[in-house]
C-alpha cells in the first residue's frame, strides 16, 4: 500500500528562463505535490539561481532511484546541481566537545524535544567530562585524547569512529581543537562550527577578552561551514546580545554562551532540514 | 521596440495538486520570466494556497489585457482569486494626518528616497498645521476640519478629494479621528493605520497611558489594515522597544514614536509592493 | 579574624532631599563600602524614592543584627520601607511545574552553572513526569497530585512541604494549576509566574491558539509576581519573538519556549539578587 | 528670587571607601537635590570609579563658580577628574556632512522635536547639496570644498568657523573626509562619528561591500569618538539588523541608514545629556 512521504529537492544552477516551469512539471508529471518551495537569484542576467522544494510523494523511498533517474534528464540542459532527499531517511550526526557544556547540552535537549531532524549518533570529546551527560542521553562516549604529540593518533581515531558509524554531519559544539585538513576534506559542507563573536570581528583565540579591550557594545556569536582557513569558512547564522561597560570578560562569557547555544542550535536544524546550500564563501538559507 | 517590464501575479485559491505547475507552464509559455516565487500553504490538504511571483516580460503594459484574459483560463479549474500588476503603473496614495508628524515626516522622507513604490498624490489633515511640510515636498494638502457636527461633510469631502484624484490606497499617518464606515467599504483593505501599541493590548484610547499603567517592560506598534471594527482589523506589522521603570508616559511617547514610524513605513511598503495578501482577519507577507 | 562579606540594602520612601547622604553616610560611617549603588525616583516633588545598594563588609553575618538596628534610626525621619540582606545566606527555592520541562530545564541547568543566587531546595509537581530529572540533579522532588476534589489536601501539602523545607521563594515553571488564595498570601510578592503571552495580551487559557487567531506577528513571554487577579500581577520581565504566516499554533508553542524559558530566568536571577521592587501593581528592577 | 536649576556632576577616580559618602554629603550639605545618581566600578580593589549626578539646585548658574571652588576640595583627597554642568546651557553643535543625508536629516529632525539638548549652531558640507536643509531648519550653512590640494585652506577654515561659532562638539554625520589632527586634539572626546559597519568589523571604506563579500548575516553600525587611528576610537553605542542571502549591496545600504541613523542620534543625545565618560579606549554610558 502507498504512503505519503515527504521529499527535498534542492537545485542550483546558472539562472535563465524556464526552470520553475521545467522542474513543477517535473514534478507534477512525476506525482509529488510541491507542500512549500522557494528561490533565490543572484540576478536574472548571469546570475544563478537556487530552489528549494519540499514535496510529497507516494512511497518516496522506493521511488527514488527511478525519480533519480529521471529528473537528471530534466536537469541536464540548466546544468544544475542537484539533489533529491527522502527525509525519512535522517542525518547521522555526530558532536565534538571539550569541557563547555552548554552548546551540547542545548543540542541534547533539542534532540530530545524533537526539534532536530536527525540521529544524534555519538559524543566525541578530547576529554572525559562529558560521558555521563552524553550517555544517560543514550548517546554513546567517545573519549579520543588530544595531546601534540598524539595529533595524528587522534585524527586516525576520528575517522574511523566516523566512518564506522557511517557519520553525515559533524558539530563542533564549542570544540577548542583545530580540525584537521583531511577530515575537513572529507567532511566538505558538513562540518559545523560555533565561533564566539560576530565574525569577522575577533577572529581567533579569546574572542571575549578581545571584545572586552576593544570596548564594544554588542557581543556575538557565528555558526559556519569548517573550511581550510579558520574562523572563515560560509556564515550559516549570527546573532548578537547588547552589553555595557558593567560586563567583565567573566560577564561577557556567560551572556556570550546564551547567544553561542542558540545560533549553533538554528544553524544545526536548518542545514539537518537541507534549509542551507553552499555557494562559493556564502550560504543561501532557505526559511 | 520590446521593452522588459515587470509584473507581479498574486493568486490565492484552495490547496491542491499542479498548481505551481500550471502557474509556472502559463507564464513561461506566455513570455515571462519568473523573477522571484513565493508561496504558502495553510495546509496541503483542505488549506489554502496563496502564491506571489515577481516576473519579467517584453511589453507588459501592452499585453496586459491579453495577458488577463488567457490567465482567467488556467485560474478557473483552481478557483483562484487572483491579479496582475504591472509595476510600472505606481498606485496613488493620500496620507491622512493630525498634528504628529513622525509618521509623515518617515513617509515622504523614505518616498523622496525613492523607497516606497508609490505617488504619494495628496496629504489630507483636519488640521492646517503640515501644509507647508506637505507643500515643500510638492504634495497637495488638503484641509478638512472635522467637528461634532460636520462630520458628514467631512466624509463628503475626503470622498470627493479622493475620488478626484484617483486614490488607491489611504495611510492613516496617527489620523486622531474615526474612518466611517463607507470609506472603509470603498477601501476594502486599502486603508492603513498606524495603532501605537503591540494589539491586541492597549485597544482603544491612550495605549501609552494604559502601558504605563499596567507596568509592561515592552512598547509597541502595530499596523494594520482598518475595517469595520476598531484596532481590530488585520495586522500586517508589529514591533516592540524595551523600556524600564524610569520612563513615564512622556517617554513612552517619545519612544513608541520611533517603533510607530518604522512599523507603519514597512507596512505600507510591503502593501505598495503587493507583498501582502488578506485572508479572513489575517495576513500573509512575502518577504 | 575578619572577611568581607557582600550586603544588599533595599530602600524605599517618599523622596525628599537628602536620602542619598544620610544612607551613604551611614554606611561609611559603619564600615561598609559601597559597590554599587543605584536608584530611582518616580518624581522629585510629591514622588517615591527608591534604592539598591551592594556594599561589602567585615563580618556582615556576625554584624547584621545590630547594623539593622543602627540603620533603623537612619530609616525612620524619612519613612523608609527597608531591608539588609547577606549575601552569603541563599534564599531557599521550591519550583512547581507540570508536564513541560523547558522552564524547569533552564532553571536547573543554570543553576548547576552558578547562574542563579540560590538553594534550589525541591521541585514539586502535580505529576510524576520530572522526578528523575530533579533527582539525577540532587534535586528533592514532590509529586502532589491534584484533582478537582483533592485542591484542600493538595494546598495542605503544598503548605507543609514549603514550611518545612523553608523555602523563600516559589516559581511557578509553567505549573498549569491555580494557585490558592491562601498560598499567595502567605507567599506575598515571592511567587513567580511565567505567562505565555506578553500580558496584557491573551489572559487566561490558550494563548498561543488565541495569538494565531488574532494573526499577530509577535509572540511573547511574561514573568510576573502572582497575585490574587490571574495574570495581572506585577511584571518582572518580558520579552518577544517574530512570527510569521508562515507558523501553526505549533510553531508558535515551539517558538515560544525559548522566550518562556529565558524570560522566567532572567526574572528569577533578578529577583534572587534582590533587584527587584514591587511598588504598587509595578516593579523597579535595578540591573 | 531663586529658581530650581539642574545640574550634572561628573566624577572619575580611583576606586576606594567613602567617595559616595563624602560626594553626596557635599551636595547635600551645599543645597543641591540629588534627582538621579549611577556609578560604576570597573573594580572595588584597585579599580577605577565613575559617578554620574543629576541634581538640582536654586540659582545654579550664578553659583556655579563657587560650587566649583568648593567642591574641588572635597575632590583633591581622592584624585578627582571632575566637572559641573549647569544644564540650562546648551553645547554648541557643528555638524558635518557629505551627500547622504539620512543622519544630518534624524539630527535636525530631532532636534526640532526638542530631543536633543543642543544648539544646533551650524552645518558644514564639502558640497553644497544640504544648504536648503540646513537653511530651512534656520541653521547657517557653511560650504568648504575640499579637494586634494586645498586640505590645508578647508581645514584652516574650519577651524575658524568651529572657533567664530564657539562649537563645543562637532558630528561627522556621514562626512566622507579625514579629519585632521589638529582638529582631532582640539576637540578631544567632542568629535563623534558613525561608522557603517559593526566594528571592529569592516574597517576602512565600503563596509557594506565588505560585508556582502564575506557573507555576513548581520550588518551594523557604530558611533564612536574620533581619535587618530582610523576607526578605532572609543565606540558609544553600536546597533545591527539581519540581513538575508537576498540582499545586494544596494538593499545592505538601505537597511544600513535605517541603523546608522538610529545610532548616531543615540550616540548623539547621550554624550550631550553628559551621560558619556570616556576612560582609556573605552565608554561608560549611563542611562
Amino acid at each position: 500500500m502507498n504512503q505519503t512521504e515527504k521529499g527535498i529537492l534542492l537545485v542550483s544552477c546558472p539562472d535563465t528562463e524556464g526552470i520553475v516551469a521545467a522542474v513543477s512539471t517535473f514534478l507534477f508529471s512525476n506525482g509529488a505535490n510541491i507542500v512549500h518551495s522557494d528561490q533565490h537569484s543572484t540576478d536574472p542576467v548571469q546570475g544563478h539561481f537556487f530552489m528549494r522544494i519540499e514535496f510529497s510523494h507516494p512511497n518516496l523511498l522506493e521511488k527514488l532511484p527511478e525519480l533519480e533517474a529521471a529528473f537528471a534528464e530534466t536537469a541536464s540542459p540548466f546544468s544544475m546541481q542537484w539533489s533529491i532527499t527522502a527525509t525519512s531517511k535522517k542525518p547521522r550526526v555526530a558532536i565534538f566537545a571539550t569541557k563547555e557544556d552548554h552548546c551540547l547540552q542545548e543540542l541534547i535537549w533539542r534532540w530530545q524535544l524533537g526539534e532536530l531532524h536527525a540521529e544524534i549518533a555519538l559524543v566525541i570529546s578530547n576529554h572525559n567530562h562529558f560521558r555521563e551527560l552524553a550517555e544517560s542521553a543514550g548517546i554513546p562516549f567517545y573519549h579520543v585524547p588530544v595531546t601534540k604529540d598524539t595529533k595524528a593518533e587522534a585524527t586516525a581515531a576520528h575517522f574511523s569512529i566516523l566512518e564506522e558509524n557511517r557519520i553525515d554531519t559533524v558539530i563542533l559544539a564549542r570544540y577548542m581543537q583545530i580540525i584537521p585538513e583531511q577530515l575537513i576534506q572529507r567532511y566538505q559542507n558538513e562540518i559545523i562550527n560555533i565561533h564566539h563573536s560576530f565574525l569577522p570581528a575577533f577572529i581567533g583565540g579569546n574572542p571575549y577578552q578581545q571584545a572586552f579591550d576593544r570596548g564594544v557594545k554588542i557581543i556575538g556569536a557565528t555558526a559556519h561551514y569548517v573550511n581550510e582557513q579558520l574562523d572563515e569558512g560560509p556564515i550559516i547564522e549570527q546573532d548578537i546580545t547588547r552589553i555595557t561597560h558593567r560586563y567583565n570578560v567573566t560577564d561577557l562569557k556567560r551572556h556570550g554562551k546564551d547567544i553561542e547555544r542558540i545560533v549553533l542550535y538554528r544553524a544545526v536544524k536548518w542545514h539537518l532540514e537541507k534549509r542551507v546550500i553552499v555557494h562559493g564563501n556564502k550560504t543561501i538559507v532557505f526559511q
